[in-house]
């Protein structure tokens, strides 16, 4: 049997350029006399649709597309994915469904059945899981047809007490079908690849597997679809990051040109181009602002966008105040003459002066101090939302997660924008992933990388005034963000306990500036956001 | 058998306090000989937890909790709410449980079945569902006991296939007991004293309802433990939205002096009320600060707050510019005055003049218009923040739900703020809110009341310019929000079509807004925040 494989980019809602997208897919396989064209998990809706699913009309806007989807496919199957009611009077109102359309119609439903509800999945408040599964019968051969997190109930992990491919193999299928939106972060490509082939060792069937691509407000699908034979063996490894269509012949797989997974800043840089590209063209935006402090997270948000909307696109702000040192004018200067973007300069210490004259009464008998700082990183802000709301641009944030997680930001101020661009990454991979982007020639001044980081909203000011090195910060930051660990195991690991507390009390304790940051692009395990969950409340380790 | 209901405010992950707490009242019960006192759904923790219970630290501190309490239940017993290991190898590392305790120690643990995942909910996340479901023993009686959403599952509305008290009640039970963590909205009372009658007469059994009663950051428990007869007769009605403790004779039930169900606007001015005290103190803060804008919201907002947390501690600021009415001023006076409160005047003008001038080059040949608007929006926002920097206050935010929903406000402007007051509150219950606040005799001035709205950010602008009438948009709003309903349905109700797409539209594109709003106090069915989740890119209606 000829398989296509269609990595595409969906748009959450659009259905229009979603079916469109996929009539295109196949016609384009039908031409190639493919028999089958596979697309991903919810593709006529995109993922992950989230409460858009409470609305009937959406489902029936799902369905009405699968419907018309069908009819294009006579002389040609397809796989698509997509909502679909659940009729029983009992349980929640829709499946997760696997469609398999043949002969201008929808041949069959298959449901998934495990459905995830960790970090960045709700599925279980949507969907109810299959209880019947069944193989599909086409051209002579038997296809156990399965979705996404079907085959990640791996042995010594399980979530589930069963696995949907422990009844499918009953059937005796020829091969397996996994259709999925499973989101990207640094070690993923290489877990999925584990996962995919624990199953192709238990199951001892080839595995087409086909990956949503493309960015979704936060999460970044990086694609990476692949056939794995019977044995375990990658055949085929599509890009990541991009759409792609291949065929593949089931009786006779052989191995192809392979891509390789990129490293892990290549990865990250990727990732991060994309999720911009696609949040500002899904929104329909063009152009950008940012502010240029002089400082390294500006500098890295600034070469990100450029590579993602063009240098004409992009409009960074330099802000200069009283405090704010020669190099970092002179740095972000040369950063732009790099990159060949034009920028605006706007003093803020008039502005300031307008503040504190108004406020002389109200602040009577008190010394400089947060307050005063953050008026001027508000009055950024302010200005940088000026740009925006005029001239209809995105402020992107540049906010990384180290100061992020212990709150060195300012709520309006420099944590302000539409979408944050570095907001997953450490600033020790800040620094790696400048130099990962300096790789060829340099386009961020080597004196942005290697000075030593300040806000500069008082004299002589360092982040290493108030916060550890960032090395030590970061590694305890990521054992308690991503990898769950308790203060007892952090101390029991070596870390200082004094440190320990402070660091966990400060993530805790600003919470509440984390519920108002924009939306974070995921590269991570764990990000901040709608993966992570906690009580602003909440008395725990604060 | 006697048995108390301690219906309490616990604090999440402050586990000495809620120990302390749940000590005290088992003291007290043994004090009036009762058997079994009974505490709500995760009382040893708080509800609700969220990812706090991924952290083994986290549960191992819940278990030595109800540990030690257990070492109290001495010549008395006790059932506690907290989460507990699931120890197979499958499923979740969770159960959530009701700890039976007696004789010094934990006898038996009873898991929740039922865990919903639909709103504000995510127990599936975390637990796995029991499934093994057995009576309590105790005293010579039959006790079944289920956990909140068990008792859930009613016919015609089936979200599950089982229902635990179907197997309970094989074993002939004498009555029920269940513990629970059920948020407030409006209409839950009602809805959940059905819930509740349709199982006593379902299971002719008695029925002893616990609830947890204070705030958790954006959701309010309103108490209202009671108990039912085998024939669905309310016998005993605890208060709403305060602590309690009452003793029962499981034998003799006899009806009780009945607390009445408060009237919509009583009970959403106390839960409002009991939303902002509880969000300080569990975060340990006790002055709050807001603008005062001579319109409604700002004033009511002020009043609630001034109940919340006394006069002395709320620091309104009153912030005219040059588009400011006299009678915003003059309001404004009257409305401290009447609460007895503290004012500031800081004007403006000035500051605006500054941010003019110096964006005199990037705005070149451009009019007056939004930038400009939302500019003195800002310097709002920034001198409150001042306020709440300097002095340790929290900025109480004033935006109404009607324009949440169609984003008529400014970021880091008036949407600013640590927590949403009203902004789960129609525009049209805003109105009615005030009247129902000065029913004996005014507080908030009547031209405040009476006066059309406007924002006041440039001549002569009013609400009604940009926005179809309260009324018409609220009833719009409530019926998409709450009801689900689609556009199609809308205008087959008798809604203008134009000004439906024109709304729901609206509603849909200014997501990315109200993904950075503070956390709003939750007094509605669907409410923005953590029960409503929607993608930011999504096209639909948009």
């Amino acid at each position: 049997m000829k398989i296509a494989i269609a990595q595409l980019n969906y748009h959450i809602g659009n259905f229009e350029a979603n079916t469109d997208k996929i009539l295109a897919n196949i016609q384009k396989a039908k031409a190639e006399n493919v028999d089958l064209v596979i697309f991903s998990e919810l593709a006529v809706c995109g993922y992950p649709p989230r409460d858009f699913l409470e609305f009937d009309d959406f489902i029936e806007l799902c369905v009405n597309a699968v419907e018309k989807i069908a009819t294009a496919c006579v002389g040609i199957a397809a796989i698509v994915g997509g909502p679909y009611w659940n009729n029983e009077t009992e349980g929640k109102k829709l499946f997760n469904s696997a469609f398999f359309l043949a002969d201008g119609k929808i041949q069959s439903n298959h449901y998934k059945q495990l459905l995830p509800t960790y970090d960045v999945f709700d599925e279980y408040r949507y969907f109810e899981p299959s209880e019947n599964v069944k193989c599909i019968d086409y051209l002579g051969e038997k296809i156990a047809l399965t979705i996404c997190e079907d085959l990640w109930n791996i042995e010594g992990k399980e979530l589930y007490s069963e696995s949907p491919m422990d009844t499918l193999i009953k059937e005796s299928p020829d091969f397996m079908i996994n259709i999925a939106a499973s989101p990207f972060s640094v070690l993923q490509a290489d877990n999925r690849t584990e996962v995919l082939q624990w199953n192709t060792n238990k199951y001892k069937l080839p595995l087409f597997y086909v990956n949503h691509v493309g960015a979704q407000t936060e999460l970044i699908f990086d694609g990476a679809s692949c056939v794995l034979n019977a044995t375990g063996e990658v055949m085929a490894q599509l890009p990541f990051f991009e759409e792609h269509f291949s065929i593949f012949d089931t009786k006779s797989l052989e191995k192809e040109l392979l891509e390789k997974i990129p490293s892990k800043f290549k990865k990250i840089e990727t990732a991060l181009v994309l999720g911009i590209k696609d949040y500002f063209k899904k929104l329909g935006f063009k152009t950008a602002t940012l502010g240029l402090s002089g400082g390294i997270d500006s500098a890295l948000t600034l070469a990100l966008a450029v590579k993602a909307l063009g240098k004409e696109n992009v409009f960074p702000i330099l802000m200069p105040s009283q405090f704010s040192s020669d190099h970092s004018i002179s740095d972000s200067l040369e950063l732009c003459k790099n990159l060949g973007c034009k920028h605006h300069i706007i003093e803020i210490e008039k502005i300031y002066e307008s503040f504190d004259s108004q406020l002389t009464d109200l602040f009577k008998g008190t010394e400089f101090g947060i307050a005063e700082e953050n008026i001027q990183s508000r009055i950024r802000g302010t200005l940088l939302m000026a740009q925006s709301n005029k001239f209809g641009s995105i402020l992107l944030n540049t906010s990384n997660k180290s100061e992020l997680a212990v709150g060195y930001g300012t709520l309006y101020g420099d944590m302000a924008g539409g979408l944050s661009v570095i907001g997953d990454v450490y600033k020790t991979d800040v620094f790696e992933l400048c130099r990962f982007i300096n790789r060829n020639g340099e386009i961020i001044p080597d004196n942005i990388i290697t000075k030593p980081p300040s806000a500069e909203l008082r004299p002589d000011q360092f982040d290493s005034d108030s916060l550890p090195d960032y090395p030590i910060l970061d590694s305890i930051l990521f054992e308690y963000i991503e990898n769950r660990q308790s203060p007892a195991n952090l101390i029991e690991m070596g870390y200082d306990e004094a440190l320990v507390k402070r660091i966990l009390r400060l993530v805790n304790m600003n919470e509440y500036k984390r519920h108002q940051t924009p939306p974070i692009l995921r590269i991570s395990s764990k990000a901040f956001g709608m993966g992570r969950r906690v009580p602003i409340v909440g008395k725990y380790l604060s």
